[in-house]
This record gives structure tokens, C-alpha cells and sequence, in this order.
């Protein structure tokens, strides 16, 4: 029964036969979904192998043939997941535009993504920074890239800003990097809220447009020379 | 050589009679500051009770005894901790002071807190919320509770400010608590960025007064109706 499919490689395997003309890419791809699901629903450890290869319909033989291990998927979900967030915050932000709309663009992705993808938010914000190191590497590393993208934007419109009102001052770099941290935190908590899944909890816009006011009137004032009455820090 | 101990109860187990004159209160806050050492920089799988009871300068069966399990010290060290970081946030808050610097003062408080314990932060924030729900709920319970305040505090600020404005519409209650939500996630971003270690980083004087001037000079406005032009979100 098997024979035929022999010599297309790895399709035969511990009775897969029935979906040997699914290509291995795509097939690839059902067992990350089941993956990403398994492991963001009964966590790293809970999540099995055998419960993987039903999700994604397929033997378990076969993803150990595709993916090796449940480490080597683990890690395949997280970089997957990584890159479409990541990818996600990049196409949506409207380069060109205001500082403010960029930002904008790029919080209402974020939300829309992860709203979108609950699971592997989950997986990327809980699951992946708690298995040990080489998997909390992974996480660490994508939101490095959007804190440093963040404050490129902030830093960018900080520019602008000095320049339209003729300052030589602007704001220093170690203060936009604390800004792009405490933003990134602010949409991370906010999505956590927006996850709980609760009836009547706000959506991903709502979300970002929360995330927008509180941020932006506060980089607004900032990015002019008007911070917190600083003369008061006691 | 045990005998004179046995009288008092528990102190005498496994050979750590040199250490008898302890009180019970005291030596279990030594095994939680071993535990909590131990959880944070090992983790809690890998923390073993051979370790801890070493660092506690005590026996291992005493750690069992006073503390019964690994799992029971975990908690108790959760519980510890979490307790004293919302004891300090609160006893740090100047009641009756404007809004803007209560916020500072709570804001100043835990970042000086969670700067001087790096270990209780990281079991807080990293390790026991992912090892199961027991574990979870402690953390999801105190983060609840500062975000409460804090909802308490903004909530608190925008009926003075509408007040004072004689306008009767004041930010909406989910509007307040997202705000509270962001405020929250933005420093925990800033006290992980401030516990990074690496030399030069930010103290925690400047995590706050980055946080305050980004939330403030944001919230200021909000609380006075200036919000980020909301007519333009597309």
C-alpha cells in the first residue's frame, strides 16, 4: 500500500499514506498550527506530541520526521509566530506619514495581529519565555527588534520636532529607548487584557486607540519640551 | 546530644542543632530568602532543596519540616514577595497629594523596591507565572490588585479634574482601566529593562521619571479632555 509512495520520500509514514499528496511545506505548516495551539492551550510540558499529530491530522511519526523533536517544534512555533508578529507591526505601520499616524498604524496592527492569532500571542508572551533559555532567546530577540523599531519612530519624530521648533536639544537617546520600553510594555499588558477573552472586553481598536491616547498626548507634549513638571521630583 | 533540643519542638532535625537558638519565624524567612535566591536565578525546576537548604545554612529536612514541600516553599515565596511589593508601592503613595503626585510616588516606590529585590521581581514576573495555575493565580492576584490602585488613582483624578471643569463627562470607567492596564505593563517593562544589569542602565530613579513624564504629560491631557486627535483614527 505503501510502495508507491516510496519514492516520493517521506510521505509514507506510520499510516499517513491517505494525505501523501499534501506537500511537505504545507503539511509543515498544519503541524506548527496544531503546535502553536497545543502549546499555547496545555503549555510546553502538558502539550504531547500524540495530541499535536491529531490536531494537525497526520501520525506522529510524521511530525518527528518533519520537525525532529517536540524542542525542535517548540522552537519552529515560536520563530513562526515571531516573524508573522513582527511582519504584522512592519507591513501596517504607514511609512511617510506624521509620526503620530505611523505609530497609530503600527499599535492597530499589533492589536489587529494579535487579537487575530490569540494563540500565539499566548505562546510568544507566556509559553516561550519560561522554557529556558535558548526558547526565551527567541522572544527576546523579536521584541528587541520592536523596541528598537519603536524607538526609531519615536527618535525620528523626535528629530522632526527639534528641528520645526528650531531647538538644538532634543530628546536624549537613553530617555527615547525608556519610552519605546514602557510603550511596548503598555501594548503587551493591553493585549494580555484584550486575551482574557471576557464578554465585553475591549477590541483590538479600542485597544490601540487607548494605547494611542495615553501615548501619544504624553510623546506629544514630550517630543515639545513639556514633560511632567520635572522641578517637582523629589 | 539531641535531647536538650527535642524539648523545643522542631529544633532539632538532621543535624542542625548548631542552630537551635533560631526561632522558627526567623529561620523561615531565611529559607524563603534562600528560596526566592535560588528560584529566580535557577529557576524553579532546576532550584533543587539541597541548594536552598545550603543557602539557608540549614538541613534539608528542616526546609521539609517548616515549609513540607518544594512546591509549599514556592508559594510561600510567591506569597512573600508579592505582598511586599504591593505593601511598598502602597506605603509609598503620598495620600492626599495632587494626583500627579501620588502617581510619582507609587511609580518611585516600586521601581526603588524592585531594584533592590531583582530576585523577587524575576520570581514574580518570569518564574511563577508559568509553572501552573496555583503558581499563576498568586501573581495574577497582586497584579490585579496594583492595577486596581492605580484604576482607583486615575479613576480619583479624572472626577477632581472634571470637577474642577465643571464637566460632567469624565474618561469612561474601561477607559480608565485601560489606562491603568498600560500604565501597569509599561512598568514592568521598565523595571525588566532596569533589571537587565547591564552597566550604565537606568536607575530606578529615571525609570520613573521616564515613566512619569510619558504617562503624565499623557494623562494630564486625557483627564483634561485633550485627547490624541481621535477624529483622525482611521
Amino acid at each position: 500500500m505503501c510502495a508507491g509512495a516510496r519514492s516520493k520520500g517521506a510521505a509514507c509514514v506510520g499510516g499517513a499514506t491517505r494525505n501523501k499528496r499534501v506537500p511537505r511545506a504545507v503539511r509543515e505548516q498544519q503541524m506548527l498550527d496544531a503546535g502553536v495551539r497545543a502549546f499555547a492551550r496545555s503549555g510546553y510540558r502538558n502539550a504531547s506530541m500524540d495530541d499535536i499529530a491529531e490536531l494537525a491530522g497526520v501520525s506522529k511519526p510524521l511530525v518527528y520526521l518533519y520537525l525532529n523533536s517536540k524542542e525542535d517544534l517548540f522552537t519552529a512555533c515560536i520563530r513562526r509566530e515571531a516573524a508573522a508578529l513582527v511582519t504584522a507591526v512592519r507591513a501596517a505601520v504607514e511609512r511617510d506619514a506624521p509620526a503620530d499616524r505611523q505609530l497609530w498604524s503600527g499599535l492597530s496592527g499589533f492589536f489587529a495581529h494579535t487579537a487575530e492569532h490569540p494563540d500565539g500571542w499566548t505562546l510568544l508572551h507566556v509559553q516561550a519565555r519560561t522554557h529556558g533559555q535558548p526558547y526565551a532567546r527567541e522572544v527576546a530577540a523579536m521584541r528587541t527588534e520592536i523596541v528598537e523599531f519603536v524607538t526609531q519612530l519615536i527618535a525620528a519624530a523626535a528629530r522632526e520636532h527639534a528641528r520645526e521648533a528650531a531647538r538644538a536639544r532634543t530628546l536624549a537617546g537613553t530617555e527615547v529607548s525608556g519610552l519605546a520600553h514602557a510603550l511596548v510594555g503598555a501594548a503587551e499588558s493591553l493585549a494580555d487584557r484584550a486575551g482574557d477573552g471576557r464578554a465585553g472586553g475591549p477590541s483590538a481598536k479600542e485597544a490601540a486607540a487607548t494605547l494611542m491616547n495615553f501615548a501619544w498626548a504624553g510623546l506629544g507634549n514630550l517630543l515639545q519640551g513639556r514633560g511632567w513638571a520635572p522641578e517637582r521630583i523629589g
